[in-house]
């Protein structure tokens, strides 16, 4: 087992990344307070639910559980809400813990809760998928979407502890896995090539689900955040380098409608588009392009996305929480390996990355 | 015009309290963005929009405005929601100002709604009641109600800075002046036994609409809250001196439905109930609840609450977050004018407390 501690002043907070983690053990610490509401999901509960059940009861925590249905699509204030009732008909207070079992959806939406439910309770967090272990684990952003854009509410919410068992990987679809490699390739990208190559040479392994190597990915991608975050919590600068393929990825998403395609999906062909741009713009040589494409594609992530028209594309863009003062800005590469945020692009470039890596039928 | 400071290190901002501001001037330098989201009511609007509207166009900035209902029964996840639709229709990013023009439910949902926007937007506050004007201005509290209990979900939110002008109070209903004093009374019985006889001496003017009492008494709180504030602002200990008379009255709003009385009204029987509670566990003097019900009185408050039966009374109060741990803390008087926070209380001394103020019918 690995220990990362994210350092936030005094809402620093560790990390546990291992395999079959002790989560009585782990957790003892770390559990505030008397009530503990576990949230996850139907997919799950099934899996994973009782294990916790018990940890945290043998801790002599009072244990209630709430199961929201599985699935992007229901990350808005609707079932937000419903985590809300469960607290209240259980009559939890102010000195509880929110403890969010599953992927980034149940994390965002658990964390968002912990940190409204009366103004603000205790958060741990057990993501039980690759994406949510790379990306959720760190940062502190919880929150749902709205019909008009993705994570248009929300909170910063930092954790008492995140556990990252990579055991639990075991019963993601493949899919899932590949999608949660899309965040880690991210890192590569924006700021570490060395990184790409050591990526370069397990993908196969990462692929196959190899624990060893999981852990190490995670590892290496929440130190990576976990060093950007401890400088710039709120995002006001160097944060929104992790943004990415973003912009482009949430305009996929919200043209197709959340939970079509995965979020790394949609990330994956973004930073696709992102590069496309940056080699457009003269900064990414054609080979990085391909490898860039190469090494995505090796995750069995998709490189191209369905045609989507470009008035449309660029519609769901401009909603971007990245957009300041009117002004689209975006995340690009000087070079591999060297990501910078930037308004000094061609707009026309721009329409032409995108429609370059959409499928033409 | 006097301005007071709430030191919150670099979340420090000014109030400005006096009679016909001019607002243009004030807000100029606390106006973040491009983009300004008027928030207010259907009963403010027709009085003050058109003002505020024209101050913050004249500083060069785009405005909307967003117009909910009026009254307490709307303070809810619904009406919340419409603020979040008029900021996502229109467009505004992360960059904008949510400015709250209304009592106490506007600057809480107004105040939310900024604190949760894109994970958090600029927030300004121009209090239109003199409950709002003495207690929402300083603390950062922001929330909605849940059918289960009050104020259950939401946000700590500081504002930029607060303009209270005591000409608006002008259209107040009486009946809303007179919850406004409640709150100033509370800050005379929870620590301050010199302002208590400022108070008896000058209730008549108060109560007659005099804009230089008013805004002596508005400067005389707010000093007194922010000065809590600043040393507990997430109330972890001294600031829940603040709830006097909060526990009991919750439990009358509650069961009375929000929005039959006003929150300054139950909060004043609810003080009456503290005392007499207090004055039956021997520590305050029956004169001095005497004095505390004539003051009360003075004011056009109720002192007794309609009938409500004990166990439904008691429920509602166990669902109050004050509530720790399972153990009921209440704010109780050691002697008049000097507020404790304590869970040693006769639970049976209570329940006479209760009964002894509540229409007998």
């Amino acid at each position: 087992m690995q220990t990362l501690h994210v350092e936030l002043g005094d809402r620093r907070y560790p990390i546990f990344i291992g395999s079959d983690l002790n989560p009585q053990e782990l957790l003892e610490p770390y559990i505030k307070g008397r009530q503990v509401m576990i949230v996850t999901n139907t997919t799950v509960a099934p899996l994973y639910l009782d294990r916790y059940v018990r940890a945290v009861e043998a801790l002599g925590k009072t244990v209630e559980t709430c199961i929201l249905p599985d699935g992007e699509k229901y990350k808005n204030i609707e079932h937000l809400t419903h985590i809300f009732d469960a607290l209240l008909k259980v009559g939890f207070n102010r000195d509880c813990t929110v403890l969010a079992l599953g992927g980034g959806v149940i994390g965002d939406m658990a964390g968002f809760a912990s940190a409204s439910f009366q103004r603000g309770v205790y958060f741990v967090q057990v993501p039980t998928t690759l994406l949510s272990q790379v990306d959720s684990s760190v940062g502190g952003k919880t929150g749902i979407n709205h019909p008009l854009g993705k994570n248009m509410i929300g909170a910063f919410q930092q954790p008492q502890v995140v556990l990252a068992d990579m055991s639990q990987l075991k019963t993601l679809p493949p899919r899932e896995l590949s999608a949660g490699l899309a965040e880690v390739i991210k890192y590569a990208l924006l700021g570490d090539i060395e990184f790409l190559a050591w990526l370069e040479e397990h993908m196969d392994g990462l692929v196959a689900g190899d624990e060893k190597l999981l852990a190490e990915a995670v590892y290496k991608s929440c130190a990576h955040k976990a060093r950007i975050v401890a400088n710039d919590e709120k995002e006001q600068g160097e944060r929104a380098l992790l943004n990415l393929g973003h912009t482009f990825g949430h305009a996929i998403e919200s043209y197709l409608g959340y939970g079509e395609w995965l979020h790394g999906e949609a990330v994956a062909t973004g930073m696709v588009m992102a590069t496309d741009l940056s080699h457009r713009m003269g900064w990414v040589s054609e080979a990085d392009l391909e490898r860039t494409k190469n090494i995505i594609s090796r995750a069995q992530l998709p490189i191209i996305c369905p045609k989507i028209p470009l008035d449309d594309f660029l519609g769901f863009m401009s909603h971007d929480k990245k957009v300041l003062n009117g002004q689209l800005r975006l995340v690009l590469m000087k070079q591999l390996g060297q990501a910078i945020i930037t308004k000094e692009f061609d707009v026309e470039l721009m329409k032409q990355a995108i429609l370059a890596n959409q499928d033409i039928v």
